[in-house]
């Protein structure tokens, strides 16, 4: 029964599952909502087809599963919100990124062909599909050998995550699905593709992935002098018509309609990705207001008004995250899966017992022990690089360290050292955005950590900025329905249906005079220790990696 | 019903227990022991007495639960040996040190005094008594500023375990107690003085902890300007004839032939300390032969033909361990603590099932795990401070450090890192010494630890040096037996009752030349760290420190 009232439909799809949830245009409000796990998750073992095992770096999808999401989600969202189909005037989504598939001239993947349905190759591969480092090492040399013009724009460094990586593994260790190909695609674009019966490459991924820079991607010669006969691949894969953020990519097909349930012919919105499409979410549209997507890892997406070359960002992308101004990225690797990992491997068995007696998790437990204590008061500082650095010195070779434990110290001292290392992280990616003329003002917190009071208040003491929280649990989703919003021409612009339907609760957490001036001396060890063993002065953290792995290869013996 | 083979007894005073040996002159055969634990123990939180608290720092003991122990430990051992106690000739003791007692004039330790019953400053004050440590400070910062010239032999500083120190403490916090008491004394002598009635300083106690050197102790000059009144406390309080180690303090007193029901008029031993007397029972007499005895803390012993000043040494004595020879000493202040620590604050519950599942404890667990891996598989490195460092950087306020942690690390790995951080503590202090003109030949290694095997054949390789393993489990016990032996002249000197009474098994952890190159490498990681944290290049771990005495002061609120 149609309320009169337009509606839009959000699908954020995660690593694990898609998520759809059905949204009022007028006011943003989240009227249901529905997930769908994909039924293959993350393939990081065995292909199924062929029971052959994978090598350790890999994760591949299975391309179905992200449909099976349409048809199983967004149907369920709807009978959830109570909704008549027929007031939903508009679809978005957003995806993991860079995740890639290759596709024939149609779209469709190649693992679908029966002849690569054993090729590993032919498969989705995920973000965290990481064997392309080799791949990405030889880029990144050659880049910096020849002063290519983009590298700056990446802090210096392209991510075996990235297109270019994962289609020059592809060229070089499956020539045969290679020269099968016709598009190498995005799954941010696959799913609008699926949606819309159209291929638009969206202007985040093209530019944070991509390497689209001024209109350019690297160039023929560039990739020719990278691997003979790859010269031709973005001519011949990449090459796509470019969508803005929040333009319309096409119209809902008759097939994604029978799919999903809804209207024929609706708006579809051009792709995005989860972490950039959570600032509008938030209403975190104008330079300054930088957005921390925290779970596992951290994504901190801001807009800045000019262009700036900011030492270790991840990238810097014209229309990146809001159509006109300049997105930066930049990110933490590791932050809750070091409290994760710590929980799980460091914490003794009478604290597991406390919890379970308590009704609380071990991590509540932990962060109820730790709130008491004084700043400093555990004697520690740590370093966050448990999954290595991404920002701001991009090497993926760093590790962890804790400096002072002492007999006395306990569980609860670790675990908050390694809260406050995580916000100096962040704290050191403000400095760098300052430094470079890129000013922050705000920080906003998206993500599963903004649950955790006391991690809030250390990354507003340690940050000395006020802590503005996302209004929603399910941003993402949120994001992409605002995305929808605007393509079907409901909102003007991105900033304005921000502002109508985005959801943030501002400065939640302030920051405590005091508290900041003993986390400014805590800091200034953190920054002594980071510099001491990021930048060189001893590289231990590179021999000890290189060690480990030479002596899992057996070759100490 | 005796066989006419000479017996002698040796009594170990250690921190918690007594434990008596009866040893066959002969050959050094233990026929019988016992132990006896002391009735109060340590007393670090109430005096019982009177019920009042005692500050953290504070370690006290009760000297009548010494006495306890030549009531029935003694004669329990007799009776275990199924020995005649007309057959025992000697009797030969160590002390834990420095810990002293004040006494009366006739050796009555002033809190059996009625009137000082309830005054803590009365009691023993353990070695681990550390609450002199602003005394200690203002020690050290005289004689750097006077030059006094017995300051080098103890590697530049006083501890606040030793004698001046906790004299010092006493006068100041305690004029009634330090005008009553005629003696400050080493339990190592009070113990002798009640077996024999008569009052001898050992050589060992007095060159260590009562810094006499050359014949001299601190001068009267030195004292008056460290605190007016006190430039007559060696002549008042301390100085008293020394006895060298082996030789006979005097002849069993009817008193203590009634206590331990041996006959009255045998020879006594000069007192010793339970390190320095590892030496002779592990035959180590000669140069080079360097001793560990490796607990919660690990204590090195060695002989050298020449005085040398080894920085960051505890201590070079002449005649402090073998009569003749030059005493080294010096020291790690955390091992076997901080494993202990670590198990029972960093592992997690499924380790502490699969080691009951398995009938083994969660070292044993450990090891087993750790013993499988490469070296360097763990990708780890560790500081093995987190209870200070004694030697070579005499620094109380150094701590741990973990570096390389990543979220592939599990217990067994930093484990086994810090098993090897403490071997390379003693490879630090081997290599001091060797730089300072003092070589070391071999490492014999007695205690607890010593059943570990990973642990021995780390160390071994790390040292590149043969492990020699002491062959009796109560090595100090049998030390003082053959102190006794030598007293009672039933052996020449101490070196020929060490060959003949001693016991050691030589090389039994031989270095692996493969091993030895791969611990050069992570050598030269924790040698960089050491002098990073250790040598004032980032003065860190102090700043922590201070910090957290500050926060749990509560100063920062």
């Amino acid at each position: 029964m149609s309320t009169g009232e337009p509606l839009v439909v959000g699908v954020d799809f995660g690593t694990l599952s898609g998520r759809a949830v059905v949204v009022r245009v007028r006011d943003g409000a989240e009227l249901g909502s529905a997930v769908s796990e994909y039924r293959h998750g993350v393939i990081d073992r065995i292909l199924p087809e062929t029971g052959h095992g994978l090598p350790p770096d890999w994760a591949l999808q299975v391309p179905s599963d992200y449909v099976d999401v349409l048809r199983t989600a967004v149907p369920e969202a709807v009978r959830a919100a109570g909704a008549d189909p027929a007031d939903v005037i508009g679809i978005g989504t957003d995806f993991t990124a860079c995740t890639m598939v290759p596709t024939t001239a149609e779209g469709t993947p190649l693992c679908e062909l029966p002849e690569f349905a054993g090729e590993p190759h032919a498969y989705v591969k995920l973000w965290r599909h990481h064997s392309a480092q080799p791949q990405a090492d030889r880029i990144n040399a050659l880049a910096r050998k020849r002063g290519e013009s983009w590298l700056p724009r990446y802090g210096g460094l392209i991510s075996s995550e990235w297109e270019f990586a994962k289609a020059l593994e592809v060229f070089e260790e499956a020539p045969e699905v290679y020269d099968r190909m016709r598009h190498w695609v995005e799954l941010a674009d696959w799913i609008v593709w699926q949606l819309s019966g159209t291929y638009v490459r969206n202007a985040c991924t093209a530019g944070y992935k991509g390497i689209l820079q001024d209109g350019r991607y690297p160039g023929a010669e560039f990739l020719e002098e990278l691997a003979p006969g790859f010269g031709s691949f973005v001519d011949d894969k990449l090459v796509q018509p470019l969508g803005a953020l929040g333009a319309k990519a096409g119209n809902l097909s008759a097939q994604a309609a029978e799919w999903t349930g809804l209207p024929e012919g609706i708006a579809v919105a051009v792709g995005n990705v989860d972490a950039h499409v959570t600032a509008p979410a938030v209403q975190a549209v104008e330079p300054g207001q930088m957005v921390a997507i925290m779970g596992t890892s951290t994504c901190h997406v801001m807009n800045g008004a000019e262009l700036r070359e900011v030492p270790g960002m991840c990238g810097v992308v014209d229309g990146g995250i809001v159509s006109g101004k300049w997105g930066y990225e930049a990110g933490q690797s590791g932050v809750g899966d070091i409290f994760a990992w710590f929980v799980e491997h460091g914490v003794p068995a009478s604290y597991v017992e406390d919890a379970r007696e308590a009704g609380i998790s071990v991590h509540e437990l932990l962060t109820r022990l730790a709130s008491v204590q004084e700043i400093g008061e555990h004697g520690l500082v740590a370093l966050d690089w448990h999954s290595g650095n991404r920002s701001v010195l991009v090497d993926h070779e760093l590790s962890g360290v804790v400096v002072g434990q002492t007999l006395a110290t306990r569980a609860e001292d670790t675990y908050r050292a390694l809260l406050e290392a995580t916000a100096f992280g962040t704290r050191t990616i403000v400095e760098t955005f300052e430094r470079a003329g890129v000013p922050v003002t705000e920080l906003i917190v998206a993500g599963g950590l903004v649950k955790n009071p006391l991690l809030m208040q250390i990354y507003a003491d340690v940050t000395n900025l006020p802590l503005s929280v996302a209004g929603s649990a399910q941003s993402p989703a949120l994001g992409s329905a605002i995305h929808a919003a605007v393509a079907a021409g409901a909102h003007p612009d991105v900033p304005a249906a921000a502002l109508a339907m985005g959801s943030v609760r501002r400065a939640v957490h302030r920051p405590i005079a005091e508290n900041v001036k003993a986390y400014d001396d805590l800091y200034t060890e953190y920054a002594a220790l980071h510099d001491y063993f990021g930048r060189g002065a001893n590289d231990v953290m590179h021999r000890l990696a290189a060690r480990r792995r030479a002596a899992r290869k057996g070759q100490h013996r």
